[in-house]
């Protein structure tokens, strides 16, 4: 099927003819006839082919008007994939380890070449569901939210600059207003959409909808997502977006992105952390029981977060005398006042981060879209216990999330619900 | 002068030909050749010219590609005209009597015709400062603000029609940075460009570029400026751009206007009234004290406040099921959330108005651009004691507006400062 706009969606047989006819993509391979295609697609959204010859290899991703996991009847535009090109390539430009290459990127086909991450990458949820651990997880996704977020905010851009990309990102509002709808909304009222464990959280998922001090606090939460352009974040930071092996950590799948509160992202990885954590009783099994697993959940939570603090402040003392217009050089003079504006600023990017956390634990409990976590948990009731742990959790950091001033007050009140 | 892009800048002459080749401006003088052209800018940007004929009459301004009140040496984008316009037109759909009416534009001459608003209107500031008082300027401006933000606000707007205005206005940048500078950055550093009744405020100005807690209070309010696209602001709504008579209220020159933090107007127009309340003292005679002038001046800005506050819920509850993304009816869907979130928004306005407003205050007293308020007490010593006052109050106000809960209490703080 081709439309007059130049897109034609692809598949296994077509897109041999399109890589062979597209030198940048073709030379990875080798310039080679003799390359395998395999369709892997496991998102929601987009269509996914590994592509391997005797030379080299390279991933195409593909987006079609719609969203795959539900179909043609739910339309979404196919130009998130200049976003997420555009991303890829900004992000891979200030932390080139933990983006994969872009080799190519078709915006009428809607169509992304770049690196094949192979084996053993696999996507991090299903490490944390498999109990494996990671090492230099949380020191590499420190890395990554630091400099993606650092460096496209006004610590570090000009004005000029910034507005340029918000005006640009803007573009990507259908994907916002997702975000918007499946976060921020249906979980919040009765919605066709809306599913969960059922009869055991009927009850619980009723609550939500009934609770107006957490429609308060999703409502501001909320407004902050769709008004404060803070930086050019991934705007899908779950631990689906993330492809992992012992020592490599890869960002994937920036479609979302735009310029937005930057605790969405940091709130989406913690967040997707703990729901982890919670997961891992329905895990359990008589030869391990995850009690060490769990624990090492927690490290790398409290990890994550405190390299992330320490490579942040880092990154804005390196750069107190460069471009960014926020903290003028001039006015921010002394070490004293530096110490005040940071600590504030990373104080309220800590509840801000909390805040959205919880907004995306809950969504995955009793919104549209699961995670794998709990829905690999077959048993019901045991399912049931673990997500409406992690929903109570949730529901408490979102109400009382200010009044948190560490992370390791945060690691204990998921002890105390654990417990 | 004429300029490949079509641009010429006009003088008394050259416009009279504009002006017959122009059929929405001619017309609007009768189509007569007896008119008389009077510039008549007295503002800091632009040239401003009054055009009347026997049987009508407007205003033509046009924006040259500099600083009017500095010269060429300060280059400023002729663009703003386009965006005055479009704000002129926008904010005049949502409120037509308060905002002239737009008869013509012309982006490449950088050329707006507009109604001409008639003697007796004058400058809101000159009235200040001759102690007339305008029993309806509160109900206006209440009006005014209520409407042209709400609506421009996802309380009202979709997120589609929210993302496309903020995209757009991200183009005024080099005004934004304008105010970034002369607001949020030159009074709290040393600045070629500030001046203050010298020597009576040396000290006074030096406390304000030492003082870190007010650094740490400026900084957030200037992150909120450049980054929380709330509504479509006017972006310079003190006193000066405001035109009265008994019974007109008319805002005129938006020139600043984008999306951004709706506290930013509110805040501009109260600290504007607070500066005049402060200057009274030195605009005192023997026949007229201003002590009554001064109560009005207060009754205005509590007025000015509660009038909006209900206006603008009034608004909020009677477009409760309108398009606005903000605030979904399925979710706020009982009086008791629906005030909660309210009492909350308003809540914050609140906040952010003091805030931006103390910001105004301070920057027209040790920063480039004074107010005519305090310019006219010729005596300097009297001027620095009225300065000083409203400099202390604001420093007082902007460290300490999240403490304050209401209107009354700040006109409270006023009463105890000026006592
Ligand atoms: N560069 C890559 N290398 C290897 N596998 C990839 C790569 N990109 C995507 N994948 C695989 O395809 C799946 C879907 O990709 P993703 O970008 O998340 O698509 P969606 O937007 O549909 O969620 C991933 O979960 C991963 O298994
Ligand atoms: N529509 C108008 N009717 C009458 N006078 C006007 C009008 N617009 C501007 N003026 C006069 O011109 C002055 C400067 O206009 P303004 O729009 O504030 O320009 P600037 O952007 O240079 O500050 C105003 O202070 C007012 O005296
Ligand atoms: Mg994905
Ligand atoms: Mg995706
Ligand atoms: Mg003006
Ligand atoms: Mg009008
Ligand atoms: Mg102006």
């Amino acid at each position: 099927m081709s439309t007059v706009d130049g897109f034609r969606a692809l598949d296994d047989k077509s897109l041999v003819d399109y890589i062979k006819a597209t030198p940048s993509l073709f030379s990875i391979l080798g310039a080679s006839d003799n390359f395998q295609i395999k369709e892997v697609g496991d998102g929601n959204l987009n269509f996914v082919y590994i592509v391997v010859s005797p030379y080299g290899s390279l991933v195409i991703k593909q987006a079609l008007p719609y969203i795959r996991c539900i179909g043609e009847s739910w339309p979404m535009t196919k130009e998130r994939a200049y976003f997420e090109a555009t991303t890829l390539k900004q992000h891979g430009r200030l932390c080139p380890a933990h983006v994969p290459e872009v080799y190519h990127f078709d915006r009428a086909m809607s169509l992304i070449g770049m690196r094949y991450l192979e084996p053993p990458h696999i996507i991090l949820r299903k490490g944390l569901i498999a109990g494996v651990e990671y090492p230099l997880l949380s020191e590499h996704m420190a890395e990554y939210m630091s400099k993606t977020l650092f460096y496209t905010s006004l610590l570090y851009t000009t004005t000029t600059e910034h507005k340029r990309g918000v005006a640009e990102f803007c573009g990507n509002v259908e994907l916002c207003q997702l975000t918007e709808q499946v976060v921020f909304s249906d979980p919040y009222k009765v919605s066709e959409y809306n599913r969960w464990t059922s009869p055991h959280l009927d009850y619980d998922a009723e609550s939500v909808r009934e609770d107006n001090d957490l429609k308060l606090e999703i409502a501001q939460l909320k407004s902050m997502f769709c008004e404060r352009a803070q930086a050019l974040i991934h705007g899908d930071l779950h631990t689906g977006s993330v492809m992992v092996t012992q020592d490599s950590t890869q960002v994937i799948d920036p479609e979302f992105a735009f310029y937005g509160p930057m605790g969405f992202d940091i709130g989406a990885f913690l967040g997707n952390l703990i729901l982890a954590f919670f997961a891992q009783d329905g895990h359990a099994t008589q030869e391990n029981d995850r009690k060490a697993y769990k624990k090492w959940i927690l490290v790398t939570l409290r990890e994550t977060w405190s390299l992330f603090y320490n490579k942040f402040i880092a990154l804005w003392d390196e750069n107190k005398d460069g471009p960014g217009e926020a903290y003028l050089p001039h006015i921010y003079n002394n070490p004293d006042v530096r110490q005040l504006v940071q600590t504030k600023y990373i104080q309220d990017l800590f509840h801000d981060s909390l805040g959205f956390g919880s907004a995306k634990m809950i969504r995955r409990i009793v919104g549209v879209a699961h995670v794998e976590d709990f829905e690999s948990i077959t048993d019901a009731g045991k399912r049931a216990d673990c997500e409406r742990k992690a929903l109570n959790f949730a529901k408490m950091l979102l109400k009382n999330r200010r009044k948190f001033v560490s992370i390791d007050e945060v690691i204990l009140a998921i002890h105390e619900i654990d417990s």
